[in-house]
């Protein structure tokens, strides 16, 4: 093996700090610099000798990273960001607002193309693993019909929507697949699924001393998109209780493709999830892409490509020969 | 759409049948000729209208079959038939005698390229889809533990291992995974297996009138490689029985991964197939990728590929920008 990898790492939430703790399961790699807003001067949790560097000078560092892992939201961080780093960087995102997806890919495309970089978007395992899943399946059979299902597992987008009500001091919301539906699903009957079959919502609230807890139950039951079309349970607790029970951030999840060949023989594909940390398994899924981001920028290659488009080969570090003896 | 892919299918047994029947669901592709080794006087079961050609006047058709694919054994078939047909075709076959694959790949490469042809090799559900799953598990947590089950379903190789016993009429096996051990997995002990302690199996056999069943229960038994490290059942039954309650070919498999990730954190990916038929499925399978080698062609790529270079979008009908809006 060469040289390593050099890999930036661009805000340091959860799913940053999880690219920095699985990057060191990968031997081709390492962690050359973290992108922050924050002040360069020390930044909690960050590896030492690793550089912090401020944003506005990420430019500097065009020569010294391959591949910059952007970690932050889909709702205020990555439409700026995206195309911001695919103008000095390859990039790989777990951007996940589903109906602006083309949209952002047409951003970051435009960037990356401009700059002679290469940026996977919408990296992760819904949008990713999944969007794969779907994807071969549909292929395999493409007389059937794929189902989604999400949980039981913490909605960050969910627990926001909670603690933006007033007099909610925090809040977790699992979301939970409905068993009786997977069931049906895996028994074959393509049934017709309503959200509220699909998924129930189980919210964890903490609130202020005086908080008006019916108002609140009944604001997050109301809240269209989010809650409305579901049975969602609310149970007020401590923030003690919230903090101690509820801090991990555990999910999973199945698709399910129901395909017909022939005359009505059934077959059935289903993929499934369970993790015990959301952010380190998608930072971990990220890291592999970033590695696919090298390779391709190596070839040539540039613009913005989505999972879709990566040859598998390209996420492991064995060779292709190798994986025809290990894994074919 | 344009012209539709035309396709050729060589070999008809049950997986060119397949590949007929399940052509249909495909808007895309017809089938343009059945190649042959039988007099190509009428060929029972194929389509009207469609072309039986004999194997050796299928360079005829080099201009009018966009790809070829390959439905022979591995055993006795494809190692001629692959190097045979890339020199002509751009092809798919579903090689799977995995000790020789690198061997396989390097013939039909050095076919493929003398003929500027694509080949894509090892294609179907194992090696194929299963492979996948282990590609791509691997990579999502690289600090983890892949496992494949198969079954329960009829093993080919295995039901022809028995046939080939003196006093034997015909055979079927059945590869039983065992819970035990899947539950082991799924609760993440990553034990070490023993090929006795994965799978059982179960043979259904028809014998010559005057057969010593004894004789032939113990030759199966201790049959190396195939029965003697498993835990082997034999039951004896009527020619028609077993006709009437074992002719369809059902099977399965799972490819589970614990990953680990932080601080301990499990990971858990499961990827599950249930088959009424495998022929079908494997078929449908073949289709999906034949359509990934002929854009490959066009694209004026040659040589013998994997499943691991395939870009999955080649597979999908769609276009790129509907796979984003539709399955991302």
């Amino acid at each position: 093996m060469g040289n390593k990898i050099r890999i930036g790492i661009c805000g340091f939430g959860r799913l940053g700090k999880g690219v920095q703790t699985e990057l060191d399961k990968n031997n081709d790699m390492e962690l050359s610099a973290i992108f922050t807003r924050r002040a360069a001067s020390g930044l909690p949790g960050a590896k030492p000798g690793v550089k912090v560097v401020q944003t506005d000078l990420a430019h500097e560092w065009k020569d010294k990273v391959d591949v910059v892992i952007l970690c932050g939201g889909s709702a205020s961080d990555l439409p700026s960001q995206g195309p911001y780093y695919a103008k000095i960087f390859n990039t790989v995102d777990s951007y996940d607002t589903h109906a602006k997806a083309s949209a952002y890919y047409a951003s970051v495309d435009s960037s990356a193309k401009e700059s002679g970089n290469i940026s996977i978007i919408s990296v992760g395992w819904d949008p990713g693993l999944f969007s794969l899943m779907r994807l071969y399946m549909g292929a395999a059979t493409p007389l059937g019909q794929t189902y989604s299902f999400w949980g039981k597992g913490v909605s960050q987008g969910h627990s926001e929507a909670i603690r933006g009500i007033e007099g909610v001091l925090d809040a977790v919301q699992y979301s939970i697949p409905a068993e009786d539906a997977i069931n049906r699903v895996r028994n074959g009957e393509n049934p017709k699924l309503s959200k509220r079959e699909t998924h129930a919502r189980l919210c964890y609230v903490a609130t202020a001393e005086n908080a008006d807890l019916n108002k609140i139950e009944k604001t997050i039951k109301e809240m269209p998109d989010y809650f409305l079309d579901y049975d969602t349970t609310v149970h007020f607790i401590s923030l003690d209780e919230l903090k101690a029970n509820h801090g991990k951030l555990p999910h999973g999840g199945y698709v399910i493709h129901n395909g017909a060949t022939g005359e009505n023989n059934r077959q059935m594909l289903e993929f499934s999830l369970k993790l015990d940390s959301n952010p380190e398994f998608t930072a971990s899924i990220l890291i592999a892409f970033a590695r696919a981001a090298y390779r391709m920028s190596q070839n040539g290659e540039v613009g913005a490509r989505t999972i879709f488009d990566i040859p598998p080969k390209l996420l492991s570090p064995q060779s292709p020969e190798q994986l025809i003896v290990d894994l074919l």
